[in-house]
């Protein structure tokens, strides 16, 4: 019978389940997901396999549950009252300023949603959530275009699309704790989307 | 001794080294590089591995002859005029414009370089190429920042992640061929990014 409870090796701590979640996050996220095995998760955490089916049954477990985590974070935003009152450029700013907020507090989380390539059942499943969470995202653009405060020479799918990508690559080089701040980020973020990098032509001295 | 030209098998085409290439970079690209083998390559050529054996010398071969395709084209950028004369801001949206334009043109190429890991020396050097050619770009947004033409709210390090996050995803949904055109698409991402997603005040309704 395995034991009911972890046994640590060799005097390592016990760990609880968010812990083992976390660790093995960052294992997935350097090694990618297939090519780590329980073993190497294992060797990561420095507990026995045995210890580690205390926690999870199986290692989709927890792939769920660190995508549930991601998930749960950015489908939370859209629950908010900002998501959904107020002008449609107003609650896409709240939407896309919360996300990167979701994005550098659960940064692991989200680069291991964002890297996913729908091998599994598990996996499928987390891209559809996904998807759905998209596509709330694009319909606020087409509100905004339709109200008139975002431009309409840009086609709303490419907008959409740009403004993802300019969000989602912040787990490339996001580094928390450093000198800028999630705040900042967002700001920053939110300035460059909306504003453009240019100042205003009255600021311009030419 | 190895045939010195390529045997093709049952009625499958000879194929110049160009295909080989781009054919092995769709493979890599789907499978990653290092889980690509030469078997595997064989196969969705419809070659043996001895006519691959033809076009180059093995599979390091093929990274570096396509790490340098995408690179080659981003670095022949910077040898154009627009790169190098004019206002700091021209430049930096010259550069911008034609990256998106060589990312289009060569988009499995460069998709390939922005997925490199740096696992071995081929990728190492390649990433070293990609650093230089970014460090480039940071110096344009400094630049034009020094010279009044782009917001100083925003730190030019920053700035610089945010415009290659923002292109550098292009990769990963755009569809050459498709109803939208590589032009357009540049002119999307300079309006964005310059003069932001918000309609000018003046046009405005509210």
């Amino acid at each position: 019978m395995p034991p009911k409870r972890p046994v640590p090796r060799r005097g390592r701590p016990g760990y609880d389940q968010a812990t083992v979640l976390r660790i093995a996050v960052d294992v997935f996220n350097r090694h990618g997901y297939e090519a780590t095995s329980m073993g190497v998760l294992a060797d990561n955490l420095g507990i026995s396999k045995s210890a580690i089916y205390h926690h999870v049954p199986s290692k989709g477990d927890l792939l769920r549950l660190a995508l549930d985590h991601a998930l749960s974070g950015l489908e939370g935003i859209l629950t908010e009252s900002g998501a959904s009152s107020g002008r449609a450029d107003d609650r896409l700013e709240f939407v896309l300023r919360r996300t990167v907020a979701v994005l550098t507090e659960r940064l692991p989380f989200v680069t291991l949603l964002l890297r996913l390539r729908g091998n599994t059942e598990v996996e499928r499943e987390a891209l559809e959530r996904r998807r759905t969470f998209d596509h709330t995202i694009a319909g606020l653009v087409d509100a905004a275009r339709t109200e008139g405060s975002v431009r309409s020479d840009i086609d709303p799918r490419t907008t959409t699309r740009l403004l993802f990508g300019t969000i989602n690559s912040i787990v490339e080089w996001y580094k928390p704790g450093g000198p800028l701040s999630p705040e900042k980020l967002a700001d920053d973020v939110i300035t460059m989307v909306f504003d453009g990098l240019h100042l205003p032509a009255a600021a311009r001295i030419s």
